[in-house]
């Protein structure tokens, strides 16, 4: 199940919002489709929201008909603005964003800017499944043999377009023989663990059981968790990172309980315009998405709610970022990352 | 909207699974009916339980056709085992069932007996709201105006069939004109504080937000949150307490933010057989709640879960007990609950 395929020149989309109930395409034809994909929820994730910014706008360009560079720019920006503009936190959408940009920027006309873009977008595309797997197989590093490892949100192959990162690294113990066992946080509100890390996790045959998020501690305190491996939406420079809400928590928790507490998230998830996370955005949701359940309300009428997408887990309670170049602790993201913008 | 009627001689039971779409209740005849509703939380809550419990043995009663006392109390106490093998954890189910029986013996016959049953389970109900009341003025001590409260799962009247315990404490400071605000947990997988807590906020007319449970860390960490009360299912002498699952949690993150954590509830919430929390039984719960939600999966087919209802926060976590005799520190306890019990 891909969350993204291109094909002849044809872009789908999965619905993700609709699993695991129905495996359905959404066909995008151009940057307004894509956007409303990602505003949605049908593709999400970080990585893969990257991935599908960068195919949606080479899909706008193609359709600007401006034969001067210059005017052609312009439009793109106004492309580019449309994709951004969906969700303020994936740090990934970004960066797809920004080299996109820069890609169109490097050739001469409007024609090959157009092509040029397109085996870009395809190259983000690649290139998520080669940093997965290095990620995954930093991860290998820190998941001994027999971890009960706790994990939040979807962090796998739907996540991130390629292989996975959390979840990537887990799948890889797992066929590694290292006889992991996983306990997956069903992720409220809109349910990423128990909806898609369940699907993964059964497809990839790995024993795991679905918990509600306010049971990991629970898990803890029996000493039924040997590490916590979470995903990123996005890193600042000194390692506050924002992840999926309720991720804080679960870093606070291992930190009690003296578990250790890794983010996996490629180098593109790291934000050099951020020193901390006080300059990171929080998306807030809709609040329908506390207050109904499929449609059904769970609330009485009009219960005020909110609803913060994100939340920031501070540097010191991080152990590691588990990265494609390996390891990272907080005090060596600046040196790399400076590097690697 | 009262959880427990006994009126006339029949006894209604407000279904609270059916909350907050649908007001209907339950007629209830017998122990059975009492059983099958406390089980599938129709009534629920530890203190409402415990009122339900005794209506239900007191029903049960009625029904026993013996004219020997011996023999009665013989059929009693199957009337009574029934009510106490529904759920595990509720101390004030134990406790009520434990005083029905003592009030049974106190009479020469079973004709006597019945009616003082009635009569007992009749008290017990009313001496809930005294309780709660008393409870809630001691609350007041503790809340200051201004306040922004956190709580979990419900634990008004709906929870109590008297005033409430945490929720009854927040309520009567609303009332007081302490300007109070109120950050509720839905409470999953149940929903306790999205179907029940927001009703009930709602209509006393307390200004609040609903939140998913694992945000509370994000609103601590932002400084929006003065303080934590939540109420209890049991309580050990030593002051470890179970509540809802994610209570625990909570308590963490209020010790980690240097937030003052309370625990509401009636002296009939101690056990005195428990030394500690390891001496409680944490009831396990058909994992349908987790995977399903009103019938629709949220999950796939099959995925195996697990739905502890309760954690035990430890003693060392707990800032004081607040109890109808007062605020009590977790030390206190043996004092008190060896001289009541």
């Amino acid at each position: 199940m891909d969350p993204l395929i291109f094909e002849n020149g044809t872009l789908m989309v999965l619905d993700q919002t609709r699993l695991p109930a129905e495996v359905s395409y959404i066909e995008i034809h151009n940057h307004t489709h894509m956007a409303e994909a990602i505003r949605n929820l049908s593709i999400r994730g970080a990585p893969a929201i990257g991935a599908g910014a960068a195919y949606g706008i080479a899909l706008g360009a193609k359709m600007i008909k401006e034969p001067d560079m210059a005017a052609f720019l312009e439009e793109l920006d106004g492309v580019i603005k449309a994709i951004t503009a969906t969700r303020p936190t994936a740090q990934n959408l970004f960066r797809a964003a920004a080299r996109m940009r820069q890609c169109a920027e490097q050739v001469g006309s409007p024609v090959l800017a157009k092509e040029a873009l397109i085996s870009e977008a395809k190259r983000i595309h690649r290139e998520q499944y080669d940093q997965d797997m290095a990620i995954s197989l930093h991860g290998l590093d820190v998941i001994p043999a027999g971890a009960a490892v706790l994990t939040h949100c979807n962090t796998g192959s739907l996540a991130t377009a390629g292989y996975g990162t959390a979840l990537g690294a887990i799948k890889l113990a797992h066929r590694h023989g290292k006889a992991v066992r996983v306990l997956a946080t069903e992720t409220r509100p809109l349910l990423q663990g128990a909806r898609l890390t369940a699907l993964e996790l059964g497809e990839a045959g790995i024993p795991f059981e679905l918990i509600a998020d306010s049971a990991a501690g629970h898990y803890m305190a029996r000493g039924k968790i040997s590490l916590v491996i979470t995903g990123a939406d996005r890193i600042a420079l000194n390692g506050d990172t924002a992840n999926k809400i309720g991720t804080y928590t679960l870093a606070v928790l291992a930190g009690v309980h003296g578990l250790p507490f890794y983010i996996a998230a490629p180098l593109t998830t790291f934000d050099p315009a951020a020193a901390t996370g006080n300059n990171i955005v929080i998306e807030e949701r809709n609040t329908d998405e506390i207050t109904f359940f499929n449609g059904v309300p769970s609330a009485p009428p009009n219960t005020p709610a909110l609803n913060p997408a994100f939340d920031i887990t501070p540097a010191r309670l991080i152990t590691a970022f588990i990265t494609e170049q390996g390891l990272l602790r907080p005090g060596e993201i600046c040196r790399i990352i400076t590097r690697s913008a």
